[in-house]
């Protein structure tokens, strides 16, 4: 089992949940009459009954009489069927939505467990960052657990995590692995990321995949590695070609906002694409937690698992009625019946946005060689609203400058540091964006300490970003020098601190804003903040440079006449 | 995952491995153009291969080409099914067979990996018998773990084990878990074996379970202990319980001695009874390996997991045509192509039949209370051959005695302690036994440090009793002061040191003259031996006494008159 198990374990007194069970003490709570689905057989079996002692299930079975005194809570689940809670093996939880928020749209769901990244908040705020983010995740209404770092990164700056911090992470008992590695990183830098892996598997904890892409003898040479899951497969000859190899497959639905909220859905579209409910219900429960060797704690309905529970009116439909978390309910007829614990942050965790002084339009021109009246430029072409590859353009020098043009469908793009080398930035190109006027920054930009901004011209990349030093992180679409649309995210430069309907009508609002100013994709945030992202090929762009993921090499802006 | 799995881990080169799937180092082997069963996915996919570096899998799919160099061993399984290697997840290698037949034995059916229980060894040899035991276990042509001894035991002097010595077992990578406790004696002590429980969960290790005879609520008391295995269950409603609360059932094929041999069987009987074979080999190895937290290194054929395969030339029927364990071949050709390694136990583990002098035919005699001409007795009635109960007698004293009365189906039995207090004795009643003449003898009692004798007269109780410590241990069958068979088990008095065919044939040799005497039961030695285990009721004896299952109490040999 995972030693993030272990530590769950740590809490449980078995000697009281075994007298609960024998009936010698009363459970505190009992569902009774309930159609309960099995996950472990497969069963769905009527007139069942859990008792709850603490957070802990103590008895399942036909029999509940014995366990049930005058102080037990006794819900009454006749015509109801009874589920083991949710549980999302793979979210993004430090990226734009609160903590507290995340969980009390979790509960509504039936989400009991959440299984998190922290990756976003090493390269801002570190190590100590890291913990203060934990911190947040901790006494929640739900289970919050996470994995550590491993920092991929095209950034040399913030590549790869401090072997003595790892360790620190890898021996807490909310850690249950290694986030997600990238597999052409650890192909490419094997010195560097097999270590960090080797760590984890000592420590008897997962190893986080994305494989998207690979196949044959390189998807083979990454599960050698000891990687167990992926989340990216997109086709069921994808799907296929891990589960041959020993690798669970996580199934996404949606962007990755929407994958917190989920869940839930997921499991209704698989009983709707014709799973039996008992299997679509194993596959968002016990499934997940024999990924991350949790089986011995959740995932089921069964005595020592942890009382996370849902209460559904139909079966074939997961819309619960009564949702139960840690033994307490946390959602009830449509509201929620526990606080999400809303986080204090760490001075230093709402500082992140370093930059020595605010960006003047000259900080994004980008100089020709004296002389040139054409260029070759590498250039990063949008292939799809996330995959992007290399292509070399001529262009026109204007005024010993080489500047956008919308005409072409050509921006530039920026990467600046705002925490490890605060200033330090990069100027290129990019190809397909649609932006035909304006700017539109973010402050979260995987993989990297970078603000991320696109535009047509300097002055408003100037003003997008110093708007966003100004709010200590956020993203923000401008035009003409007017702010359009924008949403602070004050914690790491990454989370904001509004409810989530709000956030959500800003993240709506900057999208409408981003497709004013021409940019065709659903979701423009996720465009930009993946051009620094480390995971999804070809080409990329950092406060170092332009990297290609094939080779991890940084490239120049102009090509040298061959 | 298991941290014994982290162990194994830790020698994997996980480079080299990368470097051979990439085509850029060269295997060491290659199975090639097999029919591979896959576990992961249910299929049988033809054409496949698998590369090998050094003991592990680098490579599984459809093209070994790059991986094949001059160097190579390669195996064309061309028409021959590729299985993962078998494991057997519940076993007693300290009991009869020495380990490097056992070993044999394994590699010629298939099994890879073997999980060892270790009880038998800490009443009579202390932490440093079972670390001299698991010794003996290392370094073998396949892969051997074990569980730590939880010592369930009648006998005080023998129950439980002390925590340090628990936790430095715990820290081994060779130790998977704690060993079966029997249900009845934790919820009686939980005292006594909960802390055992917790420091096992604390490890990340695993709680193997015997709940035979548990259900409803006291079966979900033991499941709430954290328990997850079990490997009693006889019937198909055994089954279904158990599963129903998350525990994992290992379903058993013949006694204790064939279990061993018995996994290629299991599988070969489950697809005769219509299992699909992959589901069926699925179920004696991927299965196994996921319940103990092993599947990242055993159970599948995958890269990065241990070359444990199994090669059989008729994918129905477990035949092995060559096994491979640990990147070796070790059967081929119906012979070993390895050599398993007989190991040089310590000499106290060979001294542990520590009886202070010879024993007299009077030490096993009975006194009534003076003056009384009938008594009552509590006896001992077999009702199935393992299987006892209570049942109370009216006997008659002869010349001031309790004796054996072969008539009425009486033997006496007693249990000498061997190593503990060594002499220590107490004398009983058996009815049903069936002995009408001489008496068997074992070193071998389970959960006590004590030889076992029943006999229907003192002086050949004495004789059978003198003669396994003149062995240093052994089992005896002798009647009218004659030796009728005998097998020395020297080391811990547990273990024979003679070749397995040897050892069957003297096995068979006791079976006979313990029919020749009387005894009706198809394993007579097993029903001896199980006369002083913890593990199935009510009515067993020990150095101490008569004890009843049902409180675990000390009860005497003689009623009062109520």
């Amino acid at each position: 089992m995972n030693p993030a198990a272990s530590s769950l374990v740590a809490r449980r007194d078995s000697r009281k949940l075994m007298d609960v069970a024998l009936g010698r003490q009363k459970a505190d709570m009992a569902v009774i009459n309930a159609t309960l689905i099995n996950v472990y057989t497969g069963e769905i079996l009527t007139g069942q009954a859990v008792g709850v002692k603490d957070q802990w299930i103590a008895y399942a079975g036909d029999d509940p009489g014995p366990l049930i005194g005058p102080d037990t809570l006794v819900l009454d689940a006749a015509g109801q069927t009874l589920i083991p809670g949710l549980i999302d093996g793979h979210t993004h939880m430090a990226w734009i939505c609160p903590v507290h928020e995340a969980v009390g749209a979790a509960m509504a769901s039936g989400t009991t467990t959440i299984i998190t990244e922290t990756m976003e908040t090493y390269p801002v705020a570190g190590y100590r960052g890291v913990v203060d983010f934990l911190g947040a995740l901790a006494d929640q209404p739900i289970t919050i657990l996470a994995t550590a770092p491993p920092m991929m990164s095209i950034s040399q700056a913030t590549a790869g995590i401090d072997p003595q911090e790892l360790d620190s992470l890898l021996g807490r008992g909310d850690i249950v692995g290694l986030g997600e590695t990238y597999w052409q990183q650890v192909l490419a830098q094997p010195h560097r990321f097999l270590p960090l892996m080797a760590q984890t598997l000592a420590r008897s904890k997962t190893l986080e995949g994305h494989s998207a892409g690979a196949r044959g003898h390189k998807l083979a040479a990454y599960a050698a590695l000891g990687v167990s899951s992926c989340h990216e497969p997109t086709s069921a000859d994808e799907v296929l070609e891990r589960l041959r190899l020993g690798i669970h497959v996580m199934v996404r639905e949606g962007s990755i906002r929407r994958e917190l909220e989920a869940v839930a859905p997921i499991v209704q579209k698989a009983i709707d694409l014709g799973f039996a409910p008992a299997r679509a219900v194993a596959m968002a429960t016990v499934n997940v937690a024999e990924h991350f060797g949790l089986d011995p704690v959740i995932g089921g309905i069964a005595p020592g698992r942890q009382a996370d529970m849902v209460i559904v009116p139909e079966p074939a439909r997961i819309a619960p009625s009564t949702v139960i978390a840690k033994g307490r309910i946390v959602w009830q007829k449509g509201r929620p019946a526990a606080k999400p614990r809303p986080h204090v942050y760490e001075a230093a965790s709402l500082a992140t946005v370093r930059l020595p002084r605010a960006l003047d339009p000259a900080d994004f021109a980008i100089n020709a060689p004296p002389g040139a009246t054409t260029v070759k430029a590498r250039v990063i072409e949008l292939v799809t609203d996330l995959v992007t590859r290399e292509t070399i353009l001529d262009l026109k020098v204007n005024c010993g400058l080489i500047t956008a043009d919308p005409a072409r469908g050509l921006a530039k793009v920026a990467a600046v540091d705002r925490a490890v080398q605060p200033g330090k930035r990069f100027t290129g190109l990019v190809a397909g964006l649609g932006l035909k006027q304006g700017a539109i920054a973010s402050s979260g930009a995987w993989d990297t300490a970078d603000i991320i901004v696109a535009g047509v011209n300097d002055a408003d990349m100037a003003l997008a970003v110093n708007r966003i030093a100004q709010m200590q992180g956020g993203v923000v679409a401008c035009a003409g020098g007017r702010i359009l649309a924008e949403l602070a995210l004050p914690v790491f430069g990454l989370i904001g601190d509004l409810p989530l309907a709000q956030i959500a009508r800003r993240l709506n609002d900057l999208q409408t804003a981003a497709m004013d100013l021409g940019v065709p994709f659903r979701d423009a945030l996720l465009t930009l903040v993946t051009l620094t992202g480390a995971a999804i090929p070809f080409l990329r762009i950092c406060e170092e440079g332009l990297v290609n993921l094939k080779d991890g090499a940084t490239a120049s802006l102009l090509v040298q006449a061959s």
